[in-house]
């Protein structure tokens, strides 16, 4: 099997684990432990995943993927009646293949700022769904999902997502965070919210770890474990109960018991940002401010033309007239020399397009 | 970590990879490649898994573990107003916290004959549905789930086989069979059903690699992929479309390149044949005749109380007033050292409660 | 539109209403009343029906047909990771083209005495559940269903309904009674189970409108409404709130607002004990000995087709060599006349089959 | 039971039904028929029914309520991986408590222009899902749902209906029309789509009987009837098959043999005309041109307050500052003398508010 291109920028999943994560799946291949999580890597890992969240207790359940996490937790956050509200850019609204309905549960998508949902918006939809007298006939908001970061690798400040969780708690709703990039966010140096914050100010959240440097995985903490009823079983119906289930205890043991996660992210943070910053220094312009592993640029079409064959990225959204806005993703095997090498290339072709007059 | 015990018969998922699986997953591990099974990875496990099934071509795709492959495929074989027929003891029926249920699917459960399905116990009860004339008030069949081998360890015939499928073809209703541990059925001696003879007269079945020896992974075998409408969108929206999907590849593609799935087979197969002899060279009494890698055996309890601190298996079904009947099972790693050591313990045991008169 | 056939015992619901309930629903007609079951005719027949049942409170919902009302109360009472144990001859589990587990749970089916579900097969099982160590893999029993009468004509006694009450108050797990055709068990003779013990003792139950003279209609009660949470937006998302709710309040009024329950009860009940005498004086064999307004007889072959022309009725189960069983429904609108015609003329065509020798 | 107020224009299912379906009911009802839908007065009323919408042949189901059959329906068009495309505004999007998302399917929203999607916002939503190349990542757009009249009462152009037709069946995705409300839309004297229109550009719909004057009843319009496959079962699945289906049919027969339904339409519209000339008329400004049977206005909340007393309407949407949207709603029942009743007394409250200077 060759390399499909030479510069790497299309995703944070293209490779596979880290190599402290893959020596620890080699190192304990042998063991013999019980399956479905029930293991003693598991249990150290909920330790340490606890720990670092400032929590004494709490339901910590570890899953494969992230649709899968969204739709158990969702599913077993609601009742029957209910739906989960988030910002229309949400990834349970528009690219889970509807898997939040299949459980039943209608996707109540609000206009969102930045792809940020905002404690106004929330606020308001809550007052006009309880003001409206015939709300019964309507599905109930019994949860709220937003990302962190977005989808549009943005991020919620302490403030905001202080606010968000205050209206969350005056409706007795969950708030619940899909963490899938979390490391990236807690990376990102103008970010202000930690660990302990997101288990303080959400009910439920996950840290994502097939992004971060995991052949997969998603750790789900729940503070108040009562929130998530019978989850083991929940987990099970939604096929998500993996029988070697130490394979997630023994990755996620790897990624915070000596601070891989905190690595992991400053790498992806460090090299996106030395990439924004070339790419901006070569007159580029940012399609949407994002401090985090992923960037958004437009570009002239003749360039993405020039660049592709060289470079793996993804367009966002439909290629434009003349220009067309794409993503270029790092992550904890990007280097500097990659980062280096993808600004010569765009600073080539781009004064090959456009020659010095 | 340290050994939980001795020695272990207690499920054959209780380790990680064999060593030859976790080298490919090693090998490939920086290499980068498109996600969800889009890979040259599955696609070349693909071409091998198709080569051993005799097909020129077909749906091959790959999910992570079985309840999630049950759930999903059964989903996607039916519409809405129809329910899967299956053995009373499938596991569909009885250990999957109602997963096909959740999609909106009736189990229907026939009484079987040693965990099999018989082709009578199908054609009567499809005839008296058709000849109900208030069929339409009732689930309409959509399709037959059975397992090779069978939830109790065994196996169905050729000709057992080949009635079941005619009587499906006949009411066009396709046969899925479960083969979480079809490579062991395959290396049963007395058994006649080889993966051609499976690709031929099932319309689908999965090849289990989960108890085969792979960190996890099903390979499910579909040789008319109408059968399975946009499959991929279904695996999605039930949480079962791995991101870094080439994992699966990797892992299924060591299986079938050099033969290692025979290998596994085999050696399940050996060390059960030898543990069976062992056993009922003590004088105990087998509970079921399986052919498989699961063996289940009436034990005295006092007798299961001795041997428990050294060795893992585990009980099937309650504790019984003197005897209960117990489970061993093989795996790619039981060693005839192991089986050896079983046998002289259970031995030991058994003559220091019976000393001879 | 003309008569079908001359005598009609096929169902108890193939009519239009008892003169006094239609008189009632032309009587209000013209009125103008909210939507939904906020209507002042709901809440009188809300007030009588919890009355009748000796109930201080309790909900009293309105819903229009039987699987609807099973599918939604089930539903509600459910959680998403249970099931609903019921006999495995339950309506639910044999006749509902699969309603319950289109909402996402299993029907667990437990072999039945004469349709009904005994205490010690409920124990036993509920024993065995929770005995079983794996048992978070299978779906967990959340409710129980029965039939009173069944869907065999038979009756649960006070002592075994008592019975079954007490096992499942044990595992705190609600008692659901399909109560279709609840006015016939009222009335049976020999029956010692009234209203009262039905409130008493089942933790929802409901009173069968449709095949008790209303032109449709089933009154759900359940004393403690907090096992059915939301139940308007239940209902209204199972498609099962009537926009003219009234309709049913009107009709369940005029039921129970004179005893014409008891009074079409009893009819339901003296024509179907009048002909199951004059019958068994035929000397024809009862296939299952029910006290309700179901009766179910072996009758030769010859003689159904003899009759057919003349009567209508239904086969139970397939046409069998020489002889099959046939049920007979009577019901408000059945009269004396209607039996005696019916023995008559099956006297006359069996003696005609079977000339004095 | 007194009236609860004198005027009524709060909705057009407040009464009970037209006399002459309610005296059908009453003639019928001691004839015995066959259940579900299987009688002679749903085969006439079927045939009427065709023959209004100028067809040979197709499916006519007769179903209870509007959500039941928006959900069934929808249910039946879809497979389990699409979703259903609608306005915004559109009645299975905002006022059906997830009865859509419970059978596991996604409402895709898309912004409209007075509560009509556009061809144009559905083509160009078409073009960018296909285009997209991670589509299969997303629902599939499996149905087209549009309400004629609109929640809002506004109505979709012959030319309008056709556009949207003809994007459908480009894409081969089937049209279904909620006509909860369709008999005003086919009075409404602007209108230019007429039965036929539907019958021909939609691929389903249906003509609401429960606002028609009718006790309760949605009459399922499909000219190709294997797009709804095994809808019996379906009906039944959803709890939406009625035992006496019958009434059903006797009450649609009545709508439809003598033109009752467009009498009954007419009156409406009329009706309606004359309230929205008699409040322009006083000055006062409509909310949204409706030409409908609903009449939404502006009015001012002293207004209201004065008002409120004697007459019943609704607010549509919160109440504002000083003024509120209120809605006025005409059917079969209202009277000339009813309207200039409503003129007067606001008329007269009015100028009471605001005495002439």
């Amino acid at each position: 099997m060759e390399k499909i291109s030479q510069l790497h920028f299309e995703c944070d999943y293209s490779r596979g684990a880290h190599p402290d994560v893959i020596r620890a799946l080699v190192d304990s291949n042998m063991e013999v432990s019980p399956g479905y999580g029930l293991d003693p890597y598991c249990d150290e890992a909920r330790r340490l995943i606890l720990e670092e969240c400032g929590l004494d207790c709490g339901l910590v359940a570890f899953m494969v993927g992230g649709t899968q996490t969204n739709a158990t937790v969702i599913d077993a956050l609601l009742r029957q009646w209910q739906g989960v509200v988030c910002a229309e850019e949400g990834h349970i609204n528009v690219h889970e293949a509807g898997a939040i309905e299949a459980s039943g549960h209608k996707v109540i998508a609000l206009p969102a700022f930045d792809g940020k949902l905002t404690s106004e918006a929330l606020r308001s939809y809550l007052e006009s769904y309880y003001a409206d007298e015939t709300h019964e006939h309507i599905e109930e908001p019994g949860a709220v999902y937003i990302s962190q970061p977005t989808e549009l690798g943005t991020l919620y400040s302490l403030d905001e997502l202080t606010r968000l969780s205050e209206v969350c708690r005056e409706y007795s709703i969950p708030l619940f965070a899909d963490g899938a990039r979390l490391i990236y966010a807690l990376a990102a140096p103008d970010s202000d919210v930690g660990l302990r914050d997101m288990a303080r100010l959400c009910d439920v959240f996950y840290i994502g770890g097939t992004k971060a440097g995991l052949l997969f995985g998603e750790a789900v903490v729940c503070p108040s474990e009562e929130l998530l009823p019978h989850f083991f079983s929940q987990m099970k119906r939604h096929g998500a109960l993996l029988a070697k289930g130490r394979l997630l205890g023994v990755q996620f043991k790897a990624l915070f018991e000596s601070g891989l996660y905190r690595e992991i992210g400053s790498n992806g943070i460090s090299t996106a940002s030395r990439l924004r910053e070339g790419l901006l220094a070569l007159g580029l312009e940012e399609a949407i401010a994002s401090p985090t592993n992923q960037l958004f640029f437009h570009l002239p079409n003749e360039l993405i033309d020039a660049i592709s064959p060289s470079v793996g990225f993804s367009l966002w959204g439909p290629r434009g007239e003349s220009s067309s806005t794409v993503r270029f993703v790092t992550d904890w095997s990007t280097t500097e020399a990659d980062v280096d090498a993808l600004i010569s290339l765009i600073a080539s072709k781009a004064s090959a397009a456009n020659p010095p007059t």
